[in-house]
């Protein structure tokens, strides 16, 4: 068969590929400094306690006999235990047939939206937001608006009327995926609030938030909607948990949080889409986020908050009038706003050209493809120098433009 | 919110719980003997070449950086060369961009259909079918309707004339679950012309392929259609293989193989769904089918054909007449056919509470939910005397009805 186009389902015209993909092709290129991606350092990866957490289970013949074996699609009991604790910590009080384990938060936002989005649903994300969301929600076919919140103050009657069902709203609240900035807790009630007024299920993404370098913990999201719905039964809000930015990304491991009754769905959606998570792969987990989990946080939070540092050092020293940028308080990135005229995309073919440098042009993290005159820095894999160097060479070529 | 239902897309209608999970609970009780699963018997897992594996690559800090850290959507490059060889010896010349890992052949089932398949179009399944892969399509809400093949001589000609649009065939060509029945060659060679006259996209699932325990290999469907159409870049198959039923189940890899146009659609649908699978799983993986997936196949051939030996011997001593089975030359499974008035449903609920022993009824393996008077019987994770006690008991419950 020579042509298959006509053999694909009408969802896969919004499967494009990831432009952040493409770029992470250039890390293998020795002489780029990359602030593309949103890798951690493998640096700061617990290698030895993971090396012995496998060890352990593996010559042990009882548990290497369940760590190799099927399991159940709602995941390792004992993993789902320890993110109970973790989320009362949080502020949440669950049980673990609130919790889900899921192939990193990825598969979770695919998966919710696959239990909720019909085609034309409405579902109302934050202008910039997270590209993976946008990829995940795409193949269920919805229309895109804009979530209520600092920058948007539209009032929940705007957006009724119309013959669209709202459906979802996804929100970031710590550190958000690009632009590294947090909601404070009027903006989180108001939040909860407007997605009540609107009747929306709420899609927390907490990817980033243990990794604060800065200021005061904030409640999660589903902490305040619990507190007014009365119970996490009751709630409208579900959480996504990762430890792919806490100990390490290739373990293929994040959590849904949300009601009984709907979590049970999602096990559905995860049996029929791949049976369930690594068991021995949780089973390491459960023992290495047990041991260290608070520790190694503390760890890379450490590392981290110097090389932000080091990148908004450079940021002042470097880049010229007309350029203006984020200041987060924790997570990996910084969000730069160049002058109207500068086309992210364009600059970048030029930097990695002329200077050597990649980054995400912004474009790629609005829905409506606007933006086009921001970029996303990554500061979590480089070291200090390198930031330095990077942003120094990134600052002439604007400056020479 | 009290009630989520309002709220779920209209694909959720069709996702139900699996019976055979709901029957794995039961494998708890220690005095059930249970026929039911699909389940390897963990005493054969390679336990400690895992291990080895595990070890070599995590105590390399330079492997287990790449081990631990994200990776690309496709697979990792050894492992999809790995099984380019491994498809080569079965037939099929294919390179690596023909290859796209999944977790387990589960995930493979799930991408393929949503990248193919729009609300009506009409999947064609065998009566009875793999339930898993029922489950996979049914979040696409396919039509469903009969495969050609040994049971059903129905013409290209009479699959035409309705609106739904004809998109994929799903075959199982060696010990199909649950039947335990093959193809033969002239049957292989009829279906793909018959996927060719019907224009059809044929999935050819290949889980069981290895576990032969008599007879002769047979060519694989993808390369019946590779010959026929000139390629595999011009075929029209998509073969999806799996490591969970020789190596283990529980580190989750599967693979698709098929025209490297459609991979591609198929790694962004990948990237959408959970960004890759597993890293360090690939990686070891890799070293343990490089090593020995040909010693491990003959290992777990031996024991499993005692077994199925064993499970024939007990059907034939212990069944009243009016019952008839299968005699499959491989897989995990033998299919019962009960007399017309029996209920294999109320058998179950009968056998466990006064025989002590579970299997999967039969409805369940028929997109039309017939097949009430059958069952399957797994013959892969009970020894040889257990196999002869339970086949022996569900005897007697069957003459004494």
């Amino acid at each position: 068969m020579k042509d298959w186009s006509d053999r694909y389902a009408a969802r896969a015209q919004g499967m494009g590929a990831s432009e952040i993909r493409e770029l992470l092709k250039l890390l293998d290129q020795p002489d780029i400094i990359s602030f593309a991606g949103g890798i951690p350092d493998p640096a700061l990866f617990p290698r030895a306690e993971i090396a012995e957490a496998h060890a352990r289970i593996l010559n042990d013949p009882v548990k290497a006999g369940a760590a190799l074996q099927y399991s159940a699609s709602e995941g390792y009991l004992p993993l789902r235990e320890w993110i109970v604790g973790h989320m009362v910590s949080r502020g949440v009080a669950c049980a673990p047939d609130n919790v889900l384990i899921t192939n990193g938060s990825q598969q979770a936002l695919d998966f919710i939206a696959k239990l909720m989005v019909d085609p034309g649903d409405t579902v109302l994300v934050s202008r910039p937001t997270y590209l993976g969301a946008l990829q995940a929600f795409n193949a269920y076919q919805p229309a895109y608006d804009l979530l209520p919140g600092p920058d948007n103050n539209r009032s929940a009657e705007s957006y009724r009327g119309g013959s669209a069902k709202l459906k979802l709203g996804y929100a970031m609240p710590e550190f958000q995926n690009p632009t590294g900035l947090s909601l404070d807790l009027a903006q989180r009630r108001r939040l909860v609030e407007d997605a009540d007024a609107l009747d929306l299920v709420l899609i927390e993404d907490a990817a980033y938030e243990q990794l604060r370098y800065d200021g005061e913990p904030q409640p999660c999201l589903l902490a305040l909607d619990a507190e007014r719905a009365g119970g996490i039964d009751l709630a409208r809000t579900l959480y996504c948990g990762t430890f792919s930015k806490t100990i390490v990304p290739a373990l293929r491991l994040g959590w849904i949080v949300g009601p009984k009754a709907v979590i049970q769905k999602l096990v559905l959606v995860k049996q029929a889409g791949d049976l369930h998570s690594g068991t021995l792969n949780q089973m390491v987990m459960h023992e290495v986020a047990s041991r260290l989990l608070r520790d190694q946080v503390a760890r890379i939070c450490d590392v981290y908050r110097k090389r932000r540092d080091a990148m908004l050092d450079a940021l002042k020293h470097s880049m010229p009038q007309g350029v203006t940028w984020t200041h987060p308080e924790g997570g990996m990135f910084i969000w730069v706003t160049l002058p109207p005229e500068v086309d992210g995309a364009e600059l970048l073919r030029r930097s990695i050209a002329e200077a050597r440098v990649a980054f995400v042009p912004g474009a790629a993290f609005h829905a409506d493809r606007s933006g086009r005159n921001t970029l996303r820095l990554n500061f979590s894999l480089a070291s200090e120098a390198t930031i330095t160097e990077g942003i120094g060479r990134l600052g002439r070529l604007l400056k020479a433009s």
